[in-house]
C-alpha cells in the first residue's frame, strides 16, 4: 500500500529552491501533571512556539496508530513518510544503528544477550543478572575478532548484559532464526536458516555460539551469549529518490543519526546541546533543501518521570527557536515522533501535537501550541506519515496527481 | 484496498424511492485573501448554504490525501465513491473526454503534440511555439482519415498544439510506450509494445508518425507530431451495479460529463449556465434517485487568480440553491472536487469543505459553510471515498454489514 504512496509521491516531487525544517521534539506529546491538570507541553512557557502555531496550522498526529506505542525507529520512519509497519529494521542493524557502529552493507548483525546457564546448558537467566556495562565491555573483549569461515565476527557492547554481533564477509544472508529462546529453563535453540542461502550464515553462528560458550564458561554469571534479529541494513528508497529533497540531518544522539542516514539524509556533525544543533542548522542552512533537527531531552527526561525537567527542555527549544525562524524556512514543521508523558515513565500510544507554518498553509485558529489546542486543529488527527506530503505540497515541491 | 469497498458497498446496497444530489462547486476549497485573511467562500454572502450547513452537518474532505493536489478526473472519481489511485484512467482516454469525443469501446487514444524537429530528426521545441488552435484545427485535418492496416486514425484537435489520436479497428491493445522523449534535443522514441498482444498497436502507430512527418514536413514549426498516454476505455463498475442508483449527471463542461460517463451515469442535455443547470435538475427531478450537479465556473475563476469572481460565483449558487433546496432531496451534498486558491492560481491539495443536509444526518453546531467552521464540523476530516457511503446511508439506501 505504503510502496504505491511512495511511488505516487515520487512521480509528482519536483525540486525547487524552496527549504523544509522538521523539528522533532523527541516523546513531545504528554499526559496532564496530577496537581494541575496541565500536560509538560500546557505547562512550559512557549512564546514562540505558540506564535508558530498561531500563524500556523495545527493537528495531531498517530505515529503508528491510535493505539499503538511506537519505538524510535517506527516513529522517525513514519515521520519520514514510510509506512513504519512495512519498512522494518532488524533487531540487530537497530542495536548498531544505536552504538553509531559503522554497518557495511553485507554484515550481517545480530543482538546479543550475556545470559546464564545451569550445568544441563538450559537458560537460568537471560539477562545474567544484568552485569554491568563496563563487565559487558570486557566479556565483549574476549569475543570480538574471532574468525570463522573467513568471516570475522566484531562484537561489541551496547548496555548492561546487551551487546551486538557483526557478521563481516562475502555473500552472508541473514535469515537465520534466533538463538534466544526468549524463555528460561530452556536450552539455547540451534540457529537454523529460513531458506537455503541462508545455510552458511546459521552454520558460523552456531560455531560462533559454541566458541563464545566455551569463553565464557568461567565467567558465571554471564556463561553463555544469545543471539536474536540477525539483520542487514535495509535497502529503503532514500529521501532524495523518493521526495527529490537534498536533506541533511542534525541529531546529537547515534540512533537518530543511523535513521536519518537510512533514509538517505546527510548527517551534519553537530554538537551535544540544543545550542549547538541550531547553530549547526544555521551554517549549513544553504547547502540543503531539508533539515531534520531531532531533540531528544524530552524524551529521556518523559522516559526519567521527570515531569519538571520535560518542562525545562521544551523551554529550553522554544528559547533558541528564533534562531530557526529567524531563517525563514519556506515551511517549518514541529512535532514529536511519538509521545512519552513523564507520569507514564516510557513511550506511549497518544497522539502527538503537530503544527506547520507556511505561507500556504491555510491557517486555523490555534493559538498555543499543546495538546489540548491542537485536538481543534485545522489539520485535524492524521497519520504521521502524511507530514511530508504534507510538507513538500505546502513548500510547493509536488505537482498535480492526474491530469 | 477499494475493490473491495465497493464489493462491500454493492453487498448492501438496496433500491429505495429516496433521492440524493451531489453538488459538486469545481475548485470550491481557497485561500484567505491577505487583506482580508477570509476565503473566498468566506467572503461570499451565501444564506443558503449556510442554512444548509446549519440543518446539516459539515466536514473537510481529502480528495486524494493530506498534501496531494488531485487533477479533475482523481478528483471526481473520488467524490463518487473509486479510490482515485487504484482507478486510473489514461491520458488518451482523459483528452478524448474532455473535448466530448465519442469514445468506442475498442478504441485506443493518444495525447498529441505537434512539436518542432531539427534537420536530424532532434525535438527542438515540444509545443511548437505553441501554435493556435486554429493552426492546430487545420493541421489535424491533414492527418485526420488516414489508415493504416484496416485502422482508421481519428485526429481531432484539443488546444493550441494538442490534439488527441484515436485508433479505430478491431482488436487493438493499447499497451504501448510514448513516442513523446519529454525533452528537446533527442529524436522521438519509437513505441514499443509493453506486452506481445501490443506488437500490432506499436506497429500501426510508428506507421501513423512516419506519414505524419512526411506530411508536416513543409508545416514547420509544427513539422513534426509527438504521441503519449495510449490508452482505451477503462472498465470500471458502473454506479447503478455498485450502488443499486439511477445516477444522472448534469455538467455543461465535456471533461465532467465524460466521468460521469465512465461510472455509468446518465448525461442530462443541459444549457451553459448555472441557472439552466439547476433547471434541468427540476425537469428531471423525477427520473432519477441520484444527480451530481457540477458547477465549473469557481474553479475557473481560482485558476486565473480573480478571488473576486469566484466569490461571485459562490454567490450565484447560492442564490440558484433555493430550486434544488424546494425539491426536498432526501439528502443534499455539497462540496467540491479539490481547492482551488485565487491566490495559487490553481488546484491545490487543501481539504474541502463539505456539507451534508439530511433527517438523519446528526446535525453538529456548524452555522456557516466555510473552510474554517468545517475545521470543526461534525463530520471531521476524512478521505472523500466516504461521501458516496455517507450519502447512502442518510438515504436510508444501505442495510447492515454483518449480522
Amino acid at each position: 500500500m505504503i510502496i504505491i504512496n511512495l511511488e505516487l509521491i515520487k512521480s509528482i516531487a519536483m525540486p525547487s529552491p524552496t527549504r523544509i525544517v522538521l523539528l522533532v521534539i523527541d516523546g513531545l506529546g504528554g499526559l496532564p501533571h496530577p496537581q494541575t491538570g496541565k500536560t509538560e507541553l500546557e505547562t512550559a512557557d512557549t512564546p514562540n512556539l505558540d506564535q508558530l502555531a498561531t500563524e500556523g496550522i495545527c493537528g495531531l498526529i498517530d505515529p503508528v496508530s491510535p493505539g499503538i506505542t511506537p519505538g524510535s525507529a517506527p516513529g522517525h520512519l513514519a515521520l519520514f513518510g514510510y509506512n513504519p509497519v512495512s519498512f522494518n529494521i532488524g533487531r540487530g542493524v537497530l542495536e548498531a544503528i544505536g552504538i553509531d557502529f559503522d554497518l557495511q552493507p553485507e554484515d550481517v548483525a545480530a543482538r546479543g544477550n550475556f545470559c546464564t546457564v545451569d550445568k544441563a546448558g538450559l537458560v537460568t537467566d537471560r539477562r545474567a543478572g544484568r552485569i554491568s556495562t563496563n563487565q559487558c565491555s570486557e566479556l565483549c573483549r574476549l569475543l570480538d575478532g574471532l574468525v570463522i569461515e573467513n568471516v570475522k565476527t566484531l562484537v561489541c557492547p551496547v548496555r548492561e548484559h546487551r551487546f551486538i554481533a557483526v557478521f563481516r564477509g562475502k555473500a552472508l544472508v541473514s535469515d537465520v532464526t534466533d538463538s534466544d529462546p526468549q524463555q528460561i529453563g530452556v536450552a539455547p535453540r540451534i540457529i537454523t536458516p529460513l531458506r537455503p542461502e541462508a545455510d552458511r550464515m546459521a552454520s558460523i553462528a552456531n560455531q560462533f555460539i559454541t566458541q563464545a560458550k566455551e569463553i565464557l564458561a568461567d565467567h558465571y554469571p554471564a556463561n553463555m551469549a544469545l543471539l536474536r534479529g540477525f539483520s542487514q541494513q535495509p535497502h529503503f528508497p532514500t529521501m532524495g529518490e523518493v521526495y527529490k529533497l537534498k536533506p541533511a540531518a542534525i541529531a546529537s544522539y547515534p540512533m537518530y543519526r543511523g535513521l536519518a542516514k537510512l533514509v538517505g539524509m546527510e548527517v551534519l556533525e553537530t554538537g551535544a546541546t540544543i545550542e549547538d544543533e541550531f547553530a549547526t542548522l544555521k551554517q549549513n542552512y544553504t547547502n540543503y533543501d531539508f533539515f531534520f533537527l531531532h531533540i531528544k531531552g524530552t524524551d529521556s527526561a518523559g522516559e526519567d518521570g521527570d515531569f519538571d525537567r520535560k518542562v525545562r527542555v521544551i523551554e529550553q527549544v522554544d528559547t533558541a527557536l528564533p534562531q530557526l525562524m529567524n531563517l525563514k524556512p519556506d515551511v517549518i514543521v514541529v512535532t514529536g515522533d511519538h509521545s512519552t508523558p513523564a507520569t507514564l515513565r516510557g513511550h506511549s500510544w497518544h497522539p502527538v501535537p503537530l503544527l506547520l507554518h507556511s505561507r500556504w498553509c491555510r491557517r486555523d485558529k490555534i493559538s498555543q501550541f499543546s495538546e489540548s489546542a491542537c485536538v481543534l486543529g485545522g489539520l485535524g488527527r492524521f497519520p504521521a506519515t502524511h507530514i511530508m506530503p504534507l510538507a513538500m505540497a505546502n513548500a510547493l515541491k509536488l505537482t498535480k496527481f492526474g491530469a
